[in-house]
């Protein structure tokens, strides 16, 4: 490679790190606002996050960052960079596409918009009054919908949306993969909706202490791996987890004196997405590969953990009688089955973020039909209400009595994220599959986990997920590891099996 | 104004405020490393500072800062502008001005030499050898003789150090102020140490659990007039207050539970710190005008707090009952008096950060004398040991049996900071002086203390210190308040009287 070259490979380099050291700080500043920050402060604070996070965006647009992708992009140029910085370059690349096709003023407009849309939906939803957020919602649609245009699409309109979060992933995988998810989680729901033999869920609901299931929650998260030296657990109103660099990966929980199950499967689900992070590839540090390749691998971790772990009975063989350790008499005289049975509960319910393992792909679904028709002009915002609890009706048997409980209970599309919610489920189905292949490599999972050695099955994931960072896509890595495509069968047999037992369903309705 | 200035005018602060935000970004950045950064993503941590400062660095001497400061500064210009950004322009031609007369080649090779010295300068303190460090310390008093040379200087080379950290401050004043301090305070050690009255102070030593004396430190930082919805109080190793902004002002302490003094103490102190912070006009933030104007103002808020208020009796006579309460049986049996009496033990000592209220000043004195007589090639690196040993012996009766208690026992000139130490002992003058002014403004200054009523205190330092942020230097707001420049005899004056009580000596030799 010649010295002119190289120079512009590491000047490159170096420019993508400075958006990754002011993309560091701003992540700091988030974290810090969700756990503790005074309050007084945030004001300021904002100016600073609106400061960093514009010059990060100037960046992301400038004329040296078109310089630097036209030099490297020459066929001279591509043969002999660094693998890693041809994918940075790529990544680079599609952020600035992105990102400039948008007129500057639109852009701006939009930004202006969203920030109201927000307030407005929070007195929206306050009030249980959809028409109030209405005409914002269809100004964000009819902005998306503008920037499809720009962007331009394949196949579907929605496609290009789906392709912010999910690269790859397009209304026709998801519509094979969501249509036999629902054929087959809808019958089963109401299986169990008919059993005779429920769960006792009454000693769910006592009195546990939160220091205690603080502890618990830190013995539970070092069993998993977690390091401590690259992290912390910190108390918060919405729990996340955050990856500021893969050496300093936070979690944050928050506990529920009445329910310890918010706590403990909270942390589990925010411990699977650190440990992804935690175990990025310390070659990718300071550049934008440097995180979780798309929401629904993320989102597989962190199933995998709280569900695949969290939920089975040989995580609690091994963890039941520390639990009963921390708690205060609360689970005296209850058998480990009758445990395992109250924390598997399923009930058709009208909110997504207290849905349980089995309902919760039906309110996604619920939602990426809507998402689908609204940006192929099959459904218009005015009509959502009535679409949304009717689909609710359909599917989970459930109709919300009025718009806070329904179409209104999700600050997202207030936001303008449309294509983000078919990754909560999708990564549902990674996560199935993913568990699939590590059978094969580590066919005594059941036994590791009844002797609380989760070490190999952190080892596995690093292996065939955490490593690569954004180096591979996500359905490269699915690939990769299982050698098929995205499918729901994984999950659905999962689910049945699962259930099925749960419930003591009869063998002819699982 | 005509239209052209205007624009300037807000084009240069929103560029200052851009500077403030990163700096604001950095110092939320330090406090964290501080208060519990995960230790694995220190190094990363420490790459996002790099880039920050430097980049803010980079604002300080642009080319576009020399623009605005050439097109604000003409007549025109000056009769109009707003006065805030006067002295804003004030800060930044100042700062540009020392930041460019350094050949950048040479201020780059100085931030190397810095950060070996350091950690040299740890190895050489745990070996307890200063002939390891002698080399890099010759090296930076070399480079700050240079960076004399490049600023220029009024008098004496050294004033011109010490303008960094107290402008307005010279060789001048500092030899008479500490010359008379050091013949004051000499003979009352002395008398001290011949006391046959010397305080009990067995019973501060009993164990007084973390949480007890972390409620109790609450408490007092609520009776300061600490605002909670503006900071936070956080542990740490060696305790600082950091302003992020007058909305988010944080204090850290540290907790020995063999000896409460440690967090009770420095907790006061901190919160006299961050009252400064808070208090600061709303007007200035985002500016470089929105902190303390000196090292030495800022250190006669919280010395004021920590002794004035803090070691007083009238402060105990409210508050001892409270500490009991929260104690574990320690102070049973013990009279007010004689706590009052322990709390104020004075014993010279070998440590600067050990020592008490009245020894605190002398440390100070043999820094500045020895500071001022490298500056001014009157003293040589190489026999610092022996100079400070001999200075110890002669003004404190205590001689340091090695380098590590010695000369060593400091960062500060590893850092390359010379000309900081004076600002401990000027503050502590400030206090005593600010005092004698505030009593005339509040004579039930001690009636205040006794009920708890400290709110009259922290309004008249809003009043008369805290609003003006930067936009009064130290001297100016000395003379403003108390009509008169710097002198001894407030302080001296007032450790004679509560010294002489405190270890009951006769009037004779008070």
């Amino acid at each position: 490679m010649n010295e002119a070259l190289k120079k512009t490979e590491k000047d490159f380099l170096d420019f993508v790190k400075k958006m990754g050291a002011y993309n560091e700080a701003l992540s700091l500043i988030y974290w810090d606002l969700r756990t503790g920050a005074p309050k007084q402060g945030v004001d300021q604070r904002t100016e600073v996050i609106g400061m960093l996070s514009s010059e990060v965006f100037k960046m992301s647009t400038s004329e040296e960052m078109a310089a630097y992708i036209a030099k490297l992009s020459g066929e001279e140029a591509a043969a002999s960079l660094d693998a890693i910085t041809v994918k940075v370059l790529e990544e680079s690349k599609k952020e600035y596409d992105r990102n400039k096709k948008i007129p500057a003023e639109e852009y701006k407009e939009y930004v202006i918009l969203q920030s109201k849309a927000e307030s407005v939906w929070e007195e929206a939803k306050e009030k249980s009054d959809f028409t109030l957020f209405q005409p914002y919602l269809e100004k964000l649609v009819e902005a998306n919908k503008r920037f499809i245009q720009y962007w331009g699409y394949e196949g579907n309109k929605y496609n290009t949306l789906l392709d912010l979060y999910e690269p790859g992933v397009t209304v026709d995988v998801l519509d094979e993969v969501f249509g036999e998810l629902r054929s087959k989680i809808v019958p089963l729901v109401k299986s169990i909706s008919e059993s005779d033999s429920k769960p006792d869920t009454s000693f769910l609901y006592e009195n546990f202490p939160k220091e205690k299931q603080r502890d618990f929650s830190l013995e539970i998260l070092k069993q998993m791996g977690y390091n401590f030296d690259a992290g912390r657990l910190d108390e918060t109103v919405h729990p996340f987890a955050t990856g500021l660099n893969p050496g300093d990966v936070r979690v944050t929980t928050k506990y529920d004196e009445k329910d310890f199950r918010t706590a403990v499967f909270g942390t589990i689900h925010e411990g699977g997405h650190a440990l992804y992070e935690q175990n990025i590839s310390k070659d990718l540090i300071g550049t934008p590969l440097c995180t979780g390749t798309s929401m629904g691998i993320h989102e597989s971790q962190s199933l995998f953990y709280e569900n695949f772990v969290g939920r089975s009975e040989s995580f609690w063989k091994k963890n039941y009688g520390l639990l009963k350790q921390y708690a205060d008499g609360q689970f005296d005289g209850v058998e480990l089955e009758d445990f395992y049975r109250a924390i598997n509960e399923s009930k058709p319910s009208l909110i997504r973020i207290e849905a349980d393992e089995l309902t919760y792909p039906l309110h996604v679904i619920v939602r990426y039909e809507i998402e689908k028709g609204l940006f192929n002009d099959e459904i218009e915002v005015k009509d959502l209400p009535e679409i949304w609890n009717s689909k609710y009706e359909e599917y989970l048997g459930v109709r919300p009595s009025n718009d806070a409980e329904g179409v209104l209970q999700d600050v997202h599309w207030a936001g303008g994220s449309f294509g983000y919610f078919p990754s909560y489920a999708l990564g549902y189905m990674y996560a199935a599959q993913l568990k699939q292949a590590l059978l094969k490599d580590l066919p005594d999972y059941d036994q590791l986990l009844e002797k609380g050695d989760l070490a190999p099955v952190k080892e596995w994931f690093t292996k065939n997920v955490h490593q690569y960072g954004k180096l591979k896509k996500p359905l490269e890595i699915l690939e990769d590891v299982t050698g098929e495509g995205l499918n729901a069968s994984c999950l659905s047999e999962y689910l049945y099996e699962k259930y099925g037992k749960v419930y003591r369903l009869k063998e002819s309705s699982r």
